[in-house]
C-alpha cells in the first residue's frame, strides 16, 4: 500500500494557503492501483480540482515499476455526475469554459496514452462528462443498479464531447437516443450496446474486478504497455495499413525479453518469467 | 395541428393535371411533427413520387418555430418494403435508375441535416431502401413484431446503398448475414445489433414515442439542433480531431442565449425558460 | 463432391520428397464447398503449412462456376488455436516470424477478396489467430458451446494483429477485455458483441448452415460477388462518398444480365433464371 500524497498533510497543520484538495485517492496493492473519486457531496463532479487530481494520480503513478492496471472507482452511489456546471456560469466566461473541456479533453488522452490499462468499476449513475470518462477507459465494468446518460441538452449544453466517447462505443442508434432524449439507459442495455465491457451484481463487483486484474497482472506489464498503445492505433488506421504496421509489432514484440521469454516457456512447457523492462 | 396541403383539394376538384399524390402524409401537434407513410397497396414502396413527398414532408416542416422532432411512421403492416422495382426494368433505363438512388440519398442526406431529430416508428416490416431509411433516422423505435432485412440480391439487385447505412448501425458480422441470405432479422436482433434504439411490445408504442419526443420538446429547440450538427460531424473525424473542435462546440453552446439560461436555471434550481433562438 | 488433390496419392506412394501434408481439406456440393481444418493434434494451429493450405484452398477453388459460398469448419473441439507457437522461438528469428504473420494476413486478404461469401462454422474454442481467422470470415456462426479468446500475451505475445479484426467486429470495450485479460467470451457474449452472426445449439449448427448456405446459393454468383466487392469498399468509404459511388454501382448492377433477369421475373412474378455470368 502507497500512502496517498498531500491534503491530509496539509490540513493538520491548518494551512492558510488553499490545499490541493483530496478530491481523489491514489492507493496501490499486489500490482493493483485504485484512483478513488471522493467527493460525494458534489456527487464526484468532474471540477477543474478533481480533474486534475485524477491527471495527476494517471499522471504520477503509472510509471510505477510494480504497477500492472489502474481500478477508476468512485465513492458513493453516483460514479460522477459529469462537470461542474458552477464552473459553466456565463460569469466564468468563454476562456475559463475552454479550459475545463481542454483539461477534460486532458484527462481522457492520458487515460489512453497511459502504459497500463486502466478500468472504470461503476456502481451507480454515470452522467454527462462522468459518462464519457467511463466510456474512456479501456474497460468497464459495472453493477447491474448502474445506469448511464448524457442529459446535458435539459441543462441548455448538449453533451457533444460526451457524444464523442459514447458513440465510439455505442451503436449510433443508442448514442442518438441517450444524447438527444437525455434519458438514463440501464446496465443490461450499457452491456448490449457496448458501453460497458462486462455487468455484474453488486455483491459480485468486487470480485470480478479482481479476476481482471490479477489476469492482467500476471502478463508481462511490457507487452501490456506495447499491446495497449497499438490498439489505439490500429483503431485509427484503414485494415490494410493496421496489418501492414501489425506484422511488424508482433515481430518487434517477439524480439522483446518478455516476447522472448513467453515463447520459451510455451515451448518448455513451464511458467514464464517476466523481466517486464523493454 | 397543421393541415397537409394538396392532393385532397386537388382531387376534389378532379383536376385534370395529375395530382401531387398525398404518398406522405404531415400533421404536428405539441411541437411533434408525425410523417406519415401512406401508400399501403405498394407496401410504402419508395417510389420516386413517395421519396418525393416525404423529402417534401421534411424540408417544408423542419423549420418551424414550434417543432422539436419528427416522427416517420407508416401505415399497415409494412413499414417499407423498398424502391418501387417496376422503376428498376431496364426499359427505365440507366439515367432513370441513377435519378431513383440519387433521390433517395438525397432524402437520406435531408433527414441527417434537418436541424430538429427524426425518429423512424416501425411496427412491421422494413425491408431494403425501406431497412436503410429506418437505418439513416436519428433513432428507430419498433415493436417486437418488426422485422428487418435486405434481400434485394433475391430480386438479382444487391442492397448495396441499403448496406451503406446498415453496416454503419450494426456490426459487419450482422450486416453481411442481412444482405447475403437476405433473411429477415427480428426486433429483438435488430436492438441487440444496434439497428434500432429501443424495441417494445406493440401496446406500448405509442406510449414509447410519447415519451421519447416528449424528453425531445423539453428541451431547446436551438441546443439540439446545434447538437446534432456536431453529433454527425464528430463522427466523421478521428478522435483527437473531434475532441479539439468538441471542446470549442462547449464553449459556443454555452455562449447562446439557451446555453446560458439552461446553466444560470440550473444555479438558480429552476426550470429553464428556452428562448430556442441562435 | 469433387475430389480433394495431393497429399493421399503421395502419402500412398512413400514419397521421400516431404509431401504437401493435408491440414485442411477441399469438398464441394450442391454450391457449397467447404474447407475443413484437419489437424487436430495441433489444435489445427495455424502453422505456415495450414495457412498455405487454406489459402490454395480458397483461391483454386473461389472461382468454380457452381460455387456459391465456402464453409470454414474445422475438425475436433477446437476450431483454431491460432498460430504455432513452435515457428516464433527466438531460433526461427525474425525473418521468419514476419512470413508468418505476412501469411495470415494474406490468407485474411484473400477471405476478403473471394468472389462468394466464406463462413465460420465454430464449434468449440477460436483462441488468437484462430479468434482472427473468425472475425475475418464474411460472417460467423456457432455452437452455443463455442467460445473465444485472444490470450496471447499470457505467453508474451500480445494479439496485435488478431485485434485488428476483433476490434473491427465487436464493440472497444469488449475487445480490450478480450485483449487484456486474454479471458474466453461465451457465445452468447461473442453475438451480443457482434463476433458472429449467429449463435445456436451444437444439435442445430448444421441445420442452421445449410439455411444460410441455401439462401445464398439461390441467388446469383455474380450478384453476390459485386455486393461482395462493393460491401468492403464502402465500409472504408466516408458516408457521402459511399453514397455517391453506391448509386453508380446500384446502376451498374441493374444492367446486368442478372440483375435484368431479376426485376423481369419480380414484375413478371416468376422465379429468375440466374446466368451468373458478368
Amino acid at each position: 500500500m502507497i500512502a496517498t500524497k498531500f491534503g491530509g498533510i496539509l490540513k493538520s497543520f491548518g494551512a492558510v494557503v488553499k490545499p490541493y484538495r483530496l478530491l481523489s485517492t491514489y492507493s496501490q496493492k499486489d500490482g493493483v492501483g485504485t484512483i478513488l473519486l471522493d467527493n460525494e457531496k458534489t456527487r464526484n463532479s468532474l471540477s477543474m480540482e478533481m480533474m486534475n487530481s485524477v491527471l495527476k494520480n494517471v499522471v504520477e503513478n503509472q510509471n510505477h515499476a510494480e504497477l500492472r492496471c489502474i481500478v477508476l472507482a468512485a465513492k458513493g452511489h453516483v460514479f460522477s455526475a459529469g462537470h461542474n456546471l458552477k464552473e459553466l456560469t456565463a460569469e466564468h466566461g468563454a476562456d475559463q469554459h475552454k479550459q475545463v473541456f481542454h483539461k477534460c479533453s486532458e484527462l481522457i488522452d492520458a487515460i489512453r496514452s497511459a502504459p497500463i490499462p486502466i478500468i472504470a468499476k461503476v456502481d451507480g449513475l454515470a452522467a454527462a462528462a462522468g459518462c464519457q470518462l467511463v466510456a474512456s477507459c479501456d474497460m468497464a465494468i459495472c453493477s447491474d443498479n448502474s445506469t448511464f446518460s448524457t442529459p446535458g441538452a435539459s441543462f441548455g449544453i448538449f453533451c457533444s464531447t460526451p457524444g464523442i466517447a459514447v458513440v465510439r462505443a455505442v451503436p449510433r442508434m443508442k448514442a442518438a437516443y441517450m444524447l438527444f432524449t437525455g434519458l438514463p439507459i440501464s446496465a443490461a442495455e450499457a452491456l448490449e450496446a457496448g458501453l460497458v465491457s462486462k455487468v455484474v451484481s453488486k455483491d459480485s463487483l468486487d470480485e470480478e474486478l479482481d479476476k481482471i486484474c490479477k489476469a492482467i497482472a500476471s502478463k508481462s506489464r511490457s507487452v501490456i504497455a506495447l499491446g495497449k498503445k497499438f490498439f489505439y492505433e490500429q483503431m485509427a488506421m484503414d485494415v490494410t495499413t493496421a496489418y501492414a504496421r501489425g506484422e511488424q509489432i508482433m515481430v518487434d514484440n517477439l524480439a522483446t525479453v518478455d516476447g522472448r521469454e513467453g515463447i520459451k516457456s510455451f515451448v518448455e512447457k513451464r511458467k514464464p518469467l517476466w523481466k517486464h523492462t523493454d
